[in-house]
């Protein structure tokens, strides 16, 4: 009677989640878990004080659907001094429950079904069921390395500790095949910068092209998810590097996404912006009524209060200085591991991935312990870890639209304490 | 080149809604707000005090997307112990961010496109967005009072502060009207008990009816919307009246969405649930994750906290009492008002509802000042309390699907503090 009681839409998205698969194996193998992309290390003092203060004087009711007045001044402000975008709060602002929230309004608000949207792969898996609930459809063009690197010529870039990013590292869009993916039916493209799992942080040349290529299609729309805006490494500083928010030829038809969570190392503060042109905006802040009606106002006014007290971006550089010495552990540790890894010097963000090709893993665990069906090498790695080796790392197909470029390639995740990130290199070695 | 931006589903979605409205109305006009639903009290003290104190000790990363395994415990013994519900926290609950996400969560869980959801009206307006951005179809049916209650009616039966609840003021729902529109693409039916707006509790006799009808239909699920299940008056028990997801018959296909916010006077918590059987809830927990993914654990194990604190009830039976007290008064209030209302005793709830057909109204009220289009006779009612008056109410045709029945009709909140209520009843002699 009731046998096809889910909605459609849904159908492919009810098993246990990637990520929590994942953690729930490193808590029982008691692996080191480099999987799931939070910091593993305290947020800092100021945020609990902040919200445990607001608990006590906040009222503690409905507030502006598009959010605390108080919050989306201090964003703006935020955003204004160390992005260079004036926001005007009224109507180029609105916030919702963390970075999640504001891309499933953004894609209630603006896709319509048989839309499509382009997304860079490897992509953050949660783009595409937020695509398809829509009924528009996930397009994928794939980012490639430009080559395979060897141990010695990273490991000969390491200096001060710190591994210096090169061309060696880069990874490349094709932009003959993003032309003949864009069509009419093209209504947003989604680029992520820096870019999660990669690292990659798009260069001046490469939006100059991108915009050059989208004056063709006038209707696209850029969602910029710039979750991680904060963390750019080498010469780049917190916030400031090659942005379509800032772009002039992109700014017009960009929507930015960023996460307070994220900015502050907790990801479980659930407070994210998009801002972006009014026209874009209306649309997002009338999904976010509905989505969630409000966020809590104590969260709301704490974090405009840490926003408040970092615009001096100390906190920031600190912050951004801790995980590219994270990043580069992590690295280092990798590529002198016993396994046989190919590494890219990350730009940004919490993550890193590795080529996997010359690696050897057992036969076993190319079938999945459950149901016997046939894995991708980068899920039988990652199981081979997980039982084997003692860490936990994230498969990178899922990420591909293109499953057999993805399964040459894991994720590991560099936001976690010295202590794990060591305990992690010393299981590899 | 970007002229129809927003998708198609947003459009008629886009103006400021009702409430934010009348809300600004309020404090332009130096209004008495009896509009929205929120308490203007304080909440109670060992909600802040938990919240305060789980920010100094709570990790602030990524809880379980379904739900904080301590939130979800707390929740399910004080569903147990006050309900009467035994919830599985594995299976059969899941939490978001507040009762808007859940009911979100629970229509693109559970709705395909063209499939029809039965609203009883007058129905919270927000049900209706919510299906048809799933590309459902809503379905409006009617309740109705059962007369036009004269003062003296209403008068006769206060007594000792209280003003019974009579046969006088029910309002029936047309079962026959519900045969004809049920058919085989109604996918759900909403059970909102008690209902905003008008504070009608179902009786048994009523579900028992319902529960029959909805034999002949296996396929429809009972979506028991339960955001007011605290405040029960007359002879009912907080929590504790005839309720589907208790219904020996209807238990089974009911997914009952309650709100943490709600029953701690609270609303911007943030902190709702749904419960009910695995084959709904597993398709909920996974519209949670990428639609909020999960959220903030202070709030979570801060909720748990004051669930576990009151699981005796007593602080429920306060604020029921309290509530029922506010009810009275307010409805006395304009019993006695210069204005010609007819009144019906509410069940429960936040709110009660006025007919005003035989109020005069200026005829320029009849006027949108904006655009200048005509207004239904509640409109210009609500805006002839907010220009003239001093007092906000909510009209009530957004609730119906039949605007005519609807115009008829206007909503005062009684969740507000004596010296609220009084100034308004004051306002309206």
């Amino acid at each position: 009677m009731q046998d096809n009681i889910i909605a459609d839409r849904m159908a492919p998205y009810l098993q246990l989640q990637m990520y929590a698969k994942f953690t729930q194996l490193a808590v029982k193998n008691s692996c080191v878990n480099m999987g799931q992309g939070f910091p593993n290390f305290p947020p800092p003092q100021f945020l609990r004080q902040a919200i445990a203060e607001e608990a006590l004087t906040e009222t503690l009711q409905y507030t502006i659907t598009a959010g605390h007045p108080r919050l989306l001044k201090a964003a703006s402000e935020f955003f204004d001094k160390h992005m260079g975008v004036k926001v005007d709060i009224a109507k180029e602002i609105v916030a919702s429950s963390g970075a999640q929230s504001v891309l499933a309004c953004i894609f209630q608000a603006l896709l319509n079904p048989n839309d499509e949207v382009i997304c860079f792969d490897p992509a953050f898996d949660f783009y595409r069921p937020l695509i398809e609930f829509q009924g528009a459809k996930h397009v994928g063009v794939p980012l490639r390395p430009s080559q395979l690197n060897s141990k010695a010529s990273i490991l000969n870039r390491f200096e001060n500790g710190k591994i210096k990013f090169s061309k060696e590292d880069e990874w490349h869009l094709d932009y003959d095949y993003l032309e003949q993916k864009l069509n009419d039916k093209t209504k947003m493209i989604i680029v992520n910068s820096p870019q999660n799992p990669i690292g990659k942080v798009f260069s001046v040349e490469e939006l100059d092209r991108l915009a050059e290529i989208l004056e063709k299609h006038p209707q696209v729309i850029v969602c910029e998810d710039a979750a991680y805006h904060h963390v750019v490494f080498g010469d780049y500083q917190p916030f400031s590097y090659p942005r379509c928010i800032t772009h002039p030829k992109l700014k017009s038809k960009t929507v930015c996404v960023t996460s307070a969570g994220k900015m502050f190392s907790a990801t479980g503060l659930r407070v994210g912006f998009a801002i972006g042109d009014e026209k874009y905006i209306k649309g997002i802040k009338s999904a976010q009524t509905y989505h969630n009606f409000c966020l809590n106002p104590i969260l709301q006014t704490a974090t405009a209060k840490c926003l408040e007290q970092t615009i001096d971006g100390k906190y920031f550089t600190e912050i951004r200085d801790l995980y590219e010495e994270q990043s580069t552990m992590l690295l280092k540790g990798l590529i002198e591991s016993r396994l046989n890894l190919h590494c890219w010097v990350p730009q940004g963000g919490y993550f890193l991935v590795t080529d996997i090709t010359d690696v050897e893993i057992p036969e076993k665990y190319f079938k999945d312990d459950q149901d016997g069906h046939q894995l991708t090498k980068d899920f039988a790695f990652a199981y081979y870890m997980a039982n084997e080796i003692g860490v936990v790392c994230i498969p990178c197909s899922p990420y591909f639209e293109n499953k057999e470029l993805g399964s040459r390639f894991v994720r590991w995740a560099f936001c976690k304490t010295t202590e794990t990130i060591q305990d992690a290199c010393n299981r590899l070695k």
